[in-house]
């Protein structure tokens, strides 16, 4: 009854540092890749490893350059069982050289992250990590606003050029309903045949769970979540939703019921996560979150009207 | 690119009042209704009229029953454009005695909510609404627990011997996902050909939204939404949302934004709604929430696991 193709990567620290510039304590990141190894979960990736000259290090914790000695640190001891260490490097703000011969690290999968206009230096970075030994994917960031005829290109150039196992249609903005979500997944099995469709969504319009249900119906076989949807502004699909969704009878919700109990759950009083009305603007609108990151934490956060006019302007 | 045939109608206050014992201040009303009706809203359903035999007035608001002075206090003065009232009956749990003749009456529908085991009650409800001159609608409560061989003669009973105008997929628990949305909706378009398919969802799987936009994309016309998903538990269908999807430009989701900003989200301080752990479990398992109520009432209510484990009992 299940399709046992379909592998579930959690990304609750690496797309959650994105609301905390990866600031998580070393226990933090073992509750969390502890839970996954547990819950029988695929890929956990535990953060960037992106270039100090493009992050400050006196400003962003260490899951934003993942060092090898950290990422042993968050793993020793822990029974891995099948669990695979998933890093992300962003194609624009890193440094292949950063990237270590395979046999002489923990990881075993590389997210490249990039915009289609990047394409070139994200087929560089995916080029370098599989010489080095790794497993890659292609993550594709703000596909809601791209143009069919610059991300066509890029799509036929991965699928020629690079040795990525699945490549994304990320929905940044949370931006997309399911009819556009199938929309590029048919774009992507068609213009890339050889590879597996990945599915990365936000939540800013409450869809971040449905829509990767959608994409697993159309055929996506990675799917991404965090334990109780933690993530910058609205979050992402949310971990738990998923396994109680899949019924490969390998998964085990319970662990990351703890993690969301013990672990996430008690960061809220830190980190505003969630359904927001300015998250939702920003998502309806097709926008980047930065303007409802902005207006949350000013004195401005509950004019809802005057921020939908406001962005409004800006689309029109 | 819109479909006209469609029809939103707000049940903040009705639905909300679940959360609340239907406790709203007559200034929270108005605000609704006066939001709903500049909104361009087609129908706004201000309460139940249920039996103060089965509700006490000492511990219910008055938006439980929906008396006829009270709603005119609640809409008077204010310019309802197109918008239609609408009130809700609980088939088991209302007096049809209490229904006005409708040209006594502020009401335009009356919506008459039932389990299938009620159905003849609903079906002497509904007759009595629209022999009283109201325009009607029947909804199926719980409908992810009921049998096929229950459901399906309560469906063609109510194609027979009502005159509702729609009749409700209503997913009491937030139990279903998208194929099961197509599934029932598909089965209400058979077996009830000349009736318009409703569409009611709950969101503790954080579908709500996503499953309503499956509904209309299946066919159904009649779709419910609160403002800021106002609701018992997780709520419901967040207005906003459903309003910045729909294309017909007779909608605007400004008030809604207005409303949303100051009358909804300060009631936060008093009612929790929204996603929450344990409102997921009883969702998933295809349980009624009280469970996840009445431990969120609990020193437990962080125990997530043992919640999860305990309520597998009740399906085991």
């Amino acid at each position: 009854m299940y399709r046992p193709e379909i592998r579930v990567l959690d990304c609750t620290i690496r797309d959650g540092g994105l609301a905390n510039d990866s600031h998580f304590t070393l226990g933090t990141v073992r509750a969390v890749y502890q839970a996954c190894c547990e819950a029988g979960v695929d890929y956990v990736e535990l953060g960037y490893r992106n270039a100090r000259e493009m992050f400050d290090p006196a400003k962003f914790g260490p899951w934003r350059f993942c060092d090898e000695q950290d990422l042993r640190a968050a793993t020793d001891g822990i029974d891995r069982r099948d669990t695979k260490i998933a890093i992300m490097m962003d194609a624009h703000k890193c440094d292949p050289a950063d990237i270590l011969p395979a046999d002489e690290s923990v990881v075993d999968m590389i997210r490249v992250a990039t915009y289609v206009k990047d394409i070139d230096k994200a087929i560089a970075v995916e080029n370098a990590a599989h010489q080095r030994g790794y497993e890659t994917t292609i993550n594709v960031m703000a596909i809601s606003i791209e143009s069919d005829w610059e991300l066509d290109p890029a799509l036929e150039q991965i699928e020629k050029e690079t040795h990525a196992t699945a490549v994304y249609v990320v929905d940044s903005f949370g931006a997309l309903y399911s009819e556009q979500v199938d929309y590029f997944i048919q774009k992507y099995q068609r213009l890339m045949p050889s590879r597996q469709v990945g599915v990365h969504t936000h939540n800013n319009q409450q869809l971040a769970f449905a829509n990767t249900i959608e994409g697993i119906i159309k055929g996506a076989n990675f799917v991404d979540g965090t334990v109780h949807g933690l993530g910058r502004g609205s979050g992402n699909c949310p971990l738990e939703l998923l396994l109680g969704f899949l019924k490969n009878p390998k998964f085990d919700i319970r662990p990351i019921l703890d993690c969301a109990a013990h672990t996430i759950s008690p960061m809220q009083k830190d980190i505003a996560w969630g359904y927001m009305v300015p998250y939702m603007i920003t998502g309806i609108l097709n926008q980047h979150p930065r303007a409802a990151i902005s207006i949350l934490k000013s004195d401005a956060r509950n004019g809802y009207r005057a921020f939908y006019d406001r962005m409004l302007e800006l689309v029109e």
